[in-house]
């Protein structure tokens, strides 16, 4: 009966030291107090106790999950696909806000707000098949550069988000993405990423047209059938997708407040969290006057609600992770 | 060391059996063969291994995994609605196809086809909140009876479909409902009854509103942004909730055409299957003719796509679970 006894000890030892080491870009502050304390309490047979089919937490991902300055990358891709596309768009030098990225004024192109952002995204978007376009994503997420850090953008992700989507999947969870970015932009990396797979991915989308092309069925993007999974589309997106209300959701701006609204008003144990870019050193600081990811009602209304608030600057000892 | 054999020898019997025994209700004839040889050829390391997270697999429902007959289930649900409400709407009672439907002349109820089925569905769902719906889905599947067994709706689902769905999740697949019925009518019980959870149920849907009552967030349902899971709306469905191309389809009528040629039609290996209804003695029969499954173009077709036809009366040995 030796072996089994030794397996038993190595056994409590890996978990003691997984429990111990699981978020080590975490400080040991009030926010990972908070989840570790969570996820043990819902774990753990009693009255708080979640069983793991019911185990959804909901993320944000620009901003929560990956940086979202100067602009959310998206735009950026968008700005992208602009340029590529313009020799077959002749008209886009006197339209704006086509005109404005063609010139590179960005500030321009951006004076229409979200309405110009979503203009400029399906017109880039409709009218591409989704294996051409997922192709377009894949080439775009492994070449194009952050125009602050030069990094590739899926090295601006956050080190201590991919610690605990792996904590919590450790811990029978499934996370999901809840974003406004669109859904299909997300699905081709994000599985690489952060473990997150394309069923797990819920976004903002278009229309989609199944035909025959050369006798070979594609599904192409269309200009209808908008659906935009942020603010009060985000609970709308995850009973659309999901099916059930989460039991863990984070977000960091205004964008994700019926997010968090939503997941917090459930009965039973629930767990809402806000990423603060307060790091003006390490990252950017923003909130209540930013014009992407603003932060104002959720954060004024965090303390009554019981939501955390993780502070970049004093939560996180590292930022991105360390080889990207 | 005695023991690590003793246990890898229990393991190996263990497997044996289990794959022996994991299709019992399956005749031993091409239908079985062509899945287990399929579920093998896909697992096994080699030229045609697919990974454990592209092995999704489709299912339609309706007569597919459970009963059809004498109409679909949720037209019965909605019929019984329709009954429930009718004090609130006494315009029904001069208004078709509701009407009919109070009188219970079934058939000139449905006289109308889809397009009457959809207006009543819209009229008994929408403006109700989802956990109102759930609630009203979870009594009526677990009190009403089917017209012609008597048994619950729950009882009218196949046994063979439930081992298949089993003997998938065992090795590896991720099974989805892939229907046109709602959506929410699904959710409810998909999960007690085919071990299916919510997030892994794709059908019909109309539109939600997320606002407050009583100061307590709810979703409403709302009679826009209609979206009908059948036909070209299948892999439209697939796409916008999975974000990835089946390996395997299964389903039994020419509204699950669409789907097994957008999954038979990718690359690497693929499975299609069509469950025909040919056993009027343990269950009924019916292809081309009839005004609900009908099978005539995906039937004529399986051949040259290489679609598998399951006889109902020759390869399955037992049609419906043993007790219900």
């Amino acid at each position: 009966m030796k072996l089994p006894i030794l397996l038993l000890s190595t056994a409590l030892v890996t978990l003691a030291h997984a429990a111990a080491d699981a978020l080590p870009s975490w400080a040991d502050s009030a926010s990972k107090k908070a989840i570790v304390e969570f996820v043990g309490k819902v774990t753990t047979q009693g009255p708080h106790f979640v069983p793991p089919a019911e185990r959804i937490a909901v993320f944000d991902n620009d901003g929560t999950l990956w940086a979202e300055q100067p602009l959310y990358f998206q735009a950026l891709f968008v700005f992208d696909r602009i340029k590529a596309l313009a020799s077959a768009h002749p008209e886009w030098k006197e339209k704006e806000p086509f005109a404005s990225v063609l010139r590179g004024d960005v500030k321009s192109a951006l004076a229409g707000g979200e309405h110009a952002l979503l203009e400029m995204t399906i017109a880039t978007h409709a009218g591409m098949t989704t294996d051409a376009f997922e192709q377009t994503v894949r080439e775009w997420i492994t070449t194009a550069r952050h125009p602050k850090t030069g990094v590739l953008y899926t090295g601006m992700v956050y080190q201590p988000m991919l610690e605990l989507l792996a904590y919590l999947r450790e811990h029978g969870f499934k996370p999901f993405i809840v974003s406004g970015g669109g859904v299909e932009f997300m699905r081709p990396w994000a599985e690489r990423v952060y473990g997150i797979p394309p069923e797990q991915v819920v976004g903002s989308s278009i229309g989609l047209s199944y035909r025959l092309e050369d006798s070979k069925p594609v599904l192409v993007k269309t200009a209808d059938a908008i659906f935009i999974d942020d603010k009060a589309g985000k609970p709308t997106g995850i009973q659309r997708q999901i099916g059930r209300r989460p039991v863990i959701a984070i977000g960091n701006s205004d964008g994700d407040f019926e997010m968090l609204e939503w997941t917090t008003s459930g009965a039973g144990p629930r767990l809402g969290m806000i990423v603060r870019h307060d790091d003006a050193t390490r990252e950017w600081a923003y909130d209540r006057e930013s014009t992407i990811g603003r932060l104002s009602r959720a954060l004024d209304e965090a303390p009554q609600r019981g939501w955390h608030v993780i502070s970049m600057q004093h939560d996180w000892l590292v930022i991105h992770p360390p080889t990207r």
